[in-house]
């Protein structure tokens, strides 16, 4: 029996429906992150209440603090944080490269030391995938080495026939048979190598694919580039995962281009920074505007926050530094990432996507690019600052 | 019609029930804080499910930010928050004269520099009625001016008669018909002081009255000596409310001596910082037992942390700093409070108070004198930075 039943597609978009042990997710599907067994001030309950059907977790955090073994004493992952819903754990290969200090590649594993005290770990894929059984999850992700932005041409294509050894190991190592294994396609920015990694990966029929190695600073066209190329060369029965992505702008486009789930911390960190989404564009809510506005963040929208409070409200939380401005925001951006995926999926299935895609496009200001790229780098900064300290 | 209304008297406790605009309010009563309009960390929903039916918010606080005018024009305080139980609000003198820099005090009022932006203020008594008025609580208390602790006896005088003369000032001032105006005795710690504040303001015929100038610093006997020796001179009828108390052991005591309603950031304060109450005590989250704990904080209790989430997941979001963390922890203590005040409440129309009272200190472990001593002066001088920093 398939775990991926394509629904509908509406010239490259896809409305489909992946099954796990937890939850049938109709796709596409937008995943709320959680990295260490919570997102972030919410609980399990106002998770389902955005009609969230599965959420990701980090290996990498949850292997940290508290320990796998902690976890699975307690029942595994869903148990500990009281989620009956879908998750999808990374394997830890992302944080291990961008936030840990030192990590050191071979052929066998890496060798990394911990963001939070400096000591040292050694992950193989075959771990990696242990931990991801003991978590228990409902869709695994392999070990892969993604490559920097400017890493020369034979970098690139090592890190990619390692991802591919990995892979394979990672499959024969894998034995929780309700648990989904997915694959990850690398080779930089190249065209070829995407292809020949999306090739590879895909004649080993696992139940999904991810698109990594992406949004790690590029520009965003190089982005797009990569993601139209690759995705013609994936299975067509089987789930596409782009890692990483992103604001509700790169939702619509990633869809566009045959992309069936993402996940990124974008529209829980922002919103903790007081900036939420409308259909209009983003918004930051300590703006002056807001001070007496009776009306909610947005006036239709259907979340808690907006059916319960106004905008003042809200901003006076923000301003006043109130813990429940935080949880607000997040459950509102979160609700709007979860609408604009039902509708966009309601419109492939309409035969409509291209027509909704451009009405989205005449109503929603984006963030320009120059003050994407500076809060990306601010970012890049701290996790900088960070490595330095450990070393 | 009277608002309140005696049940039952067993020994100096009393039951009763306090009727208010938005809810009957069954005493003794413990009442959660909301300074900035919102009880830190909780939606309104999450308070009703505490079954707390009526919560705290400080004047001085709203009336710095978002400003009364702002919370008049959305509608007043219950609907700026979105709270439908009832509220007391303070006059704004204890933040006053505790809070803010460089206070100064005449007959007229008093002159404040806010401790956000150091902008001077000024209060009279009549203002201070007219921006309860403005915010729409259910109780208002008059404008009073506390004493320090080790204040001469001349000075303690000079601010209870003047205390006095605010009162009446207030009740002139007061129009709100559907709105109590509670009245506050001072007399520092002189018990021929109290006494004669308890019986002047107690011929005045304040719907309730409240013991203000306590638990600043003092040693706790000397505070109950206040209370039991004040609380016989007030009104039978009335409801008698002492400021800003207290601990779990507090609330047994000062219903021991007769006191219907309590106020204290104490149980969410140190819930932030992980000190959870149990039957038997505070316990400290993060400590290294709870690691690997399946059963809750507390096994019989009914609270959403409680019946929803191990020991061990709420010790894991403190360690990892998890917003969620701040939030489950106030739930639970909030809630142990409510529960308490219900055991205690119950006991005292069966006539057996002292039994119940006796056997919750047999199980309860206190924190001890010298560690309680270390962190309100850690609070005074973290209060005492704050104020240095306007001068």
């Amino acid at each position: 029996m398939s775990n991926f039943k394509l629904i509908s597609t509406n010239d490259g978009a896809r409305a489909g429906e992946l099954s796990t042990s937890h939850a049938v997710i109709p796709t596409p599907v937008f995943m709320p992150v959680g990295s260490q067994a919570t997102v972030k001030t919410l609980t399990p309950d106002e998770i389902k209440a955005l009609y969230a059907p599965i959420i990701l977790s980090n290996t990498y955090h949850l292997y940290l603090r508290p320990s796998i073994e902690v976890i699975e004493k307690l029942g595994g992952l869903h148990r500990f944080m009281n989620w009956n819903g879908a998750i999808l754990t990374d394997s830890g290969g992302y944080q291990i490269f961008s936030l840990s200090a030192l990590s050191k590649v071979n052929d066998e594993g890496v060798t990394f030391c911990s963001h939070i005290d400096g000591s040292s770990h050694f992950i193989t894929p075959e771990k990696t995938v242990a931990l991801q059984e003991g978590l228990g999850s409902d869709i695994a992700m392999v070990l892969d080495e993604p490559s920097p932005v400017n890493a020369p041409i034979e970098k690139v294509f090592d890190a990619m026939e390692r991802t591919h050894r990995w892979a394979e190991r990672c499959l024969a190592a894998h034995n929780r048979k309700e648990q989904q294994l997915f694959a990850i396609v690398q080779g930089g920015f190249d065209g070829d190598l995407r292809r020949k990694s999306a090739e590879f990966l895909g004649a080993m029929g696992f139940p999904g694919y991810a698109l990594g190695g992406l949004s790690l600073g590029e520009p965003k066209a190089l982005t797009w580039d990569i993601v139209r190329h690759t995705t013609q060369y994936l299975p067509h029965n089987k789930p596409r995962y782009l890692m990483g992505v992103g604001s509700p702008e790169d939702l619509i486009e990633a869809v566009n281009m045959g992309v069936d789930m993402m996940d990124c911390v974008l529209p829980t960190r922002v919103a903790r920074n007081g900036a939420l989404f409308t259909r209009k564009g983003r918004i930051n809510i300590d703006n002056a505007v807001f001070r007496e506005q009776s009306k909610p963040v947005e006036e239709d929208c259907d979340c808690f926050t907006c059916q319960n409070f106004s905008a003042a409200y809200v901003r006076h939380l923000f301003v006043a530094r109130e813990l429940l401005a935080y949880r607000l925001a997040t459950i509102h951006n979160l609700r709007f990432m979860m609408r604009l995926m039902k509708d966009v999926r309601e419109s492939i299935i309409a035969q409509t996507f291209a027509v909704f895609r451009e009405s989205f496009w005449d109503n929603y200001q984006t963030t320009d690019e120059e003050v994407r790229l500076s809060q990306k780098q601010k970012w890049v900064e701290a996790n900088l600052t960070k490595k330095n300290r450990l070393q």
